[in-house]
């Protein structure tokens, strides 16, 4: 079992680094956000913070690499160099999905990062439909411990788990398991999507049941009906899968809309985010962290200093943007009234 | 008289599987309605059930094959491959025009497919123009017994029979001998158009006289002035065919339009059907059935096989919809508030 | 200087013909436009009537060829096809301008069609400025008895005066002059423009002082500027004409905005027409008669039949809408509410 | 120091000319705006007036040459042709930034052109930064006066100096000092930006603190991150640089921004200015004066003749649109109710 988890996760990579995976007459919607520059900002570039507060962590960044890889030979590379640019950048870190530790040994050590990002907040992931599937709170404590995790993230995949082969498909009556998870868990728990993207009224029921933070991972970059149409081996779900490519809520929709809902939990602005300063946008819209996921994934099969440098970049846009309206903290960034929609 | 009908069909289907035969600047308008995902379903999407009532029938799907073939060789087979496919699939299936069959005796075969479909709803069909050309009651009787159809549609398509040589188009009165026709028959009939669709103002008054379901066959799919202008031999008449192809209310207006206007009678969405998807939109703002044309002919002209691998598609895209909001049944998906227009 | 202006012409249809000469960026506003389909429109196809009134003159349609050729061999063909042809089907006949008439007897014989067309009105032309260059009651009077015409229409194209060498660009107090001729002069007079169309507050002032007709001319087909970029030698005007490629009025807002401020006066909408529907859609939002230039031009040159079966195209056109949305006469489609803009 | 100012000069000359440096998914905004055509202008083409005042100065017309060119060899003929031919034709010469001129004093004399312009306005140009990097009133005048002009305008280009190398990026309390500034000099003082656009707001701040016009310099022309990116040798910086390509306020928003915030001052709009029409609307919604900037260079580099076609086709084009629209001046135009937007 945990083995055709490790095969799934290779080939999810190469198909996101090889094929034509986003969506199809969908976007983030970060197109139609801009800035109205500012040509008098009356700051110094140098004394722009990216410093910001995650949940209890204090950190240098806003930025948060989503949850990819799992286990397995090139996982574990990816991981390690994925861990070491976090610790040196401050990034946080989200692990892809651990639920192939539970069902087996092997591999165990490539979701060990721990060693390589002693300071970072290391974000642990599981299907949230798991919970249906055999997995309770143990499991969910012994994930946490096996890769020395700080949070725990559940994602929401229902689309994905249809046109799967292995497909999970029971989503009923999760939410009651989850406020038990809240409830019992000694570390945060957050729920993200994978691509499709959280609205308002969903992202409130699960705050309610104490979901400590949102990451929406809306629509607009990775689209999963896409990925999965090439690893469908029946016609029919691969035919199906692509009239999906355009589903899913616009990642900037998403922020607006879940932040229209909840006030204290942070959330994270994920799906489709390509440079700082949609970061920035996704900022001041409302969004607490910023959550990059594919187009950070090339690098992190090369080296630790080539995902440092793609970091290095996303931090200098935001600060560009952040130059560029005169705001020098992400405080001022969220009240800017130099956004327009 | 009934060999030049049967030509004439045999071109149709030849032109729309071969020729650039949608029309210009316009679509069905499913484009811009779309669905708010519901990242958290709380249903299992095994027990997502697309069981539906048409009048008097128990469906398992809401899905109808559009008419399209009538006699003739090709047509033989087309009939047989869709009605078998209905039946295994539980499909409606819409017969081809059958005014043929009161002309001559020849190929009436080919239209009598309720052997290959012995539960599923048979709609037998005739121009509703025939109404002043000498086609009364009594005929429409005998079509309706020689097909054994559970139900009469009549089709009205006045651009069409401009542009054809053969063209009938005296469209007067007809509105009182539909009246008188409804008032008679002793299977419920309904109305559909060929692909310019029905607005809610005409809806009304047809149903006003006794029409039971509305088929809207909108714009965005088949455009019958782009077929035809393929076959005519005039000149003129191709030319001005051709200023036509922009022609039609979008199919997604139909409905939206028709549902205004009349409560109670079922409404078909068809014209420019492609998806399962599509099926959903249509569904979430008012229709009752979706019907698929020109999208399925070749598979028609292959093989039952065929016919069911799309139909299978459809349906699953259509779950897959009612998964990714949340619905397990079609009532709950007229009642959706997760679509945007 | 009559020899110059015949060069001009020839040249203007040589570019009209060969060049791109249409705007950029800029339409007629017709695509905007749209007609709620009839599905039901209980007339008969047969009995659609084109007749209607222009002045006092009684036509079998409402279409009208805009004025375009003038003297000269080349020209004298053209003029005898577009005057056979109105002549056969009963369209009006503007011709071109015929200030050359004045200025020398060459080629008089060439703007004297009348033989050829006994039964339709001709409408002569020449261009408003003239007033402010020697033209008076007297040389008008001379144009309209030699082409035997019934009224006169004179044209306003002031940016093409500035491009062309030869321009005339005093454009001051012509509307105390046009107000003199229309008093004097026993025919009625128009006034129309070239390409750039004629707004509401103008059509206003300028039946106010006596103009009997409004031909718009708008944007959205030939463009003047883009014609004399073509001849022109100076670098500077050429340049500066390519600068104007997005300037006018699209015709049908000429429309709509000339038929809000005149209640009596026909309107001629004019400029991009191409198609019997295009000119149902003027029509509908407010035009008398409907007016085709460069899209004839083709066929004016090759002979009265092919000019006569373009005719037919657009009259069918016109017919085919009007069966689509159940009016059987123009009086009919004027008060439709089946126009959507 | 100086010469690395020469040698970065050389390299945006080059860059600007050869390379791509227009933004992305940015316009200026002027293909919004439109002319209602007045086909009746009552108006002599001849009698057009482009005379207009700027501050003090009585002008020929409202051109000016945007700020571009510093010291070194191109420089200095580029410099001199362009004030040949605005001496010619009486435009405005607003010089690049001299701040070499007191770094150095190599290359003083290409900054001198009042010899080849002895009559029109000069308008020397500095970093508004420099003011925090060690230059004051002091250096102020002696610019001014070594280039004999008659006004000095103040650059804002935050984003840029992020990307150069070389940047100055402390933009801390520059207002105070720019209020000192204009307090102290002898001649007015302007700000304009480099092609991101001032918006209303921070116009108001500069013109509250004595600031004698507003030089918009606005999106849809060239961009400077698009240059910078070209000599960027940091990888990071070049690709940040990339992000901005979107980036700044449309030149048309900023000049109704700027005029709803301030009245007495005149208002320069600048940045993506082409045709002598984009300057007709930029004047009717609300502009003095038309700067041009990257579409003159190429010109500037050739000869003086060349420059001065250029001037010629301009003013051509804002005469015709005026023309068209039937204003004889420029006043005239700034009132005109023959606007779109
Ligand atoms: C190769 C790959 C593997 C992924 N694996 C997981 C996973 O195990 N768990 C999860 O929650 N999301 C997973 N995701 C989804 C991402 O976390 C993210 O939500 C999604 O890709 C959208 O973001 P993007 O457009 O930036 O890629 C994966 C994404 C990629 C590209
Ligand atoms: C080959 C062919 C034959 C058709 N024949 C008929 C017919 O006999 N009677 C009828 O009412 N509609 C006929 N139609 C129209 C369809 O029923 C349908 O209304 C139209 O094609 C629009 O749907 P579509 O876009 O899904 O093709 C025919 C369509 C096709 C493609
Ligand atoms: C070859 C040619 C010659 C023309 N000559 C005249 C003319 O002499 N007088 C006039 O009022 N308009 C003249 N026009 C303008 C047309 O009457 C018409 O207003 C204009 O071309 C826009 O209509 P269109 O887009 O259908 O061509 C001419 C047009 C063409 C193509
Ligand atoms: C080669 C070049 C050099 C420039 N140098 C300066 C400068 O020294 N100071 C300045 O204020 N702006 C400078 N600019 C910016 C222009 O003044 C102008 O604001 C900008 O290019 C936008 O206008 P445009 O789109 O018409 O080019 C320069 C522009 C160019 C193309």
């Amino acid at each position: 079992m945990s083995d055709s988890i490790h095969k799934r996760k290779s080939e999810h990579i190469e198909i996101t680094l090889n094929e034509k995976v986003t969506g199809d007459h969908i976007s983030t919607g970060f197109e139609k956000v801009s800035f109205i520059h500012n040509a008098l900002p009356e700051i110094d570039f140098s004394e722009i913070s990216l410093k910001t507060n995650f949940l209890d962590h204090t950190l240098k960044t806003p930025f948060l690499i989503s949850s990819m890889t799992g286990g397995a030979a090139l996982a574990e590379s990816i991981n390690r160099h994925l861990a070491e640019a976090a610790e040196q950048r401050g990034w946080t870190l989200a692990l892809g999905s651990t639920r192939a530790l539970i069902e087996s040994k092997d591999h165990r050590s490539s979701f060990q990062v721990r060693k390589y990002a002693p300071n970072v907040p290391i974000i642990t992931n599981l299907g949230a439909v798991q919970l249906n599937y055999g997995f309770g709170i143990e499991e969910c404590q012994q994930i946490i411990e096996i890769t020395d995790a700080n949070m725990l993230v559940l994602h929401l995949n229902s689309i994905q788990e249809v046109i799967q082969q292995e497909g999970n498909t029971n989503f009923k009556s999760l939410l009651g398991k989850i406020e038990k998870l809240c409830q019992k868990l000694n570390v945060p728990v957050g729920v993200k999507e994978v691509g499709w993207g959280i609205d308002g009224m969903t992202a409130k029921k699960l705050t309610d049941v104490g979901i400590a933070f949102i990451d929406v991972a809306g629509a607009g970059g990775t689209s999963w009906s896409q990925v999965e149409k090439f690893r469908a081996k029946d016609k029919v779900k691969a035919e199906a899968a692509e009239a999906f490519s355009e589903w899913g809520i616009p990642t900037a929709e998403c922020v607006i809309s879940v932040r229209k809902q909840i006030e204290k939990q942070p959330i994270v602005a994920s799906g489709g985010m390509r440079t700082g300063l949609d970061a920035a946008k996704a900022i001041a819209i409302g969004a607490d962290m910023i959550g990059f996921g594919r187009s950070i994934l090339k690098e992190a099969t090369q080296s630790t200093e080539d995902v440092m440098r793609v970091m290095e970049t996303r931090e200098l846009e935001l600060q560009m943007a952040m130059f560029g309206i005169g705001c020098s903290s992400l405080e001022e960034l969220k009240q800017t009234d130099r956004v327009k929609l």
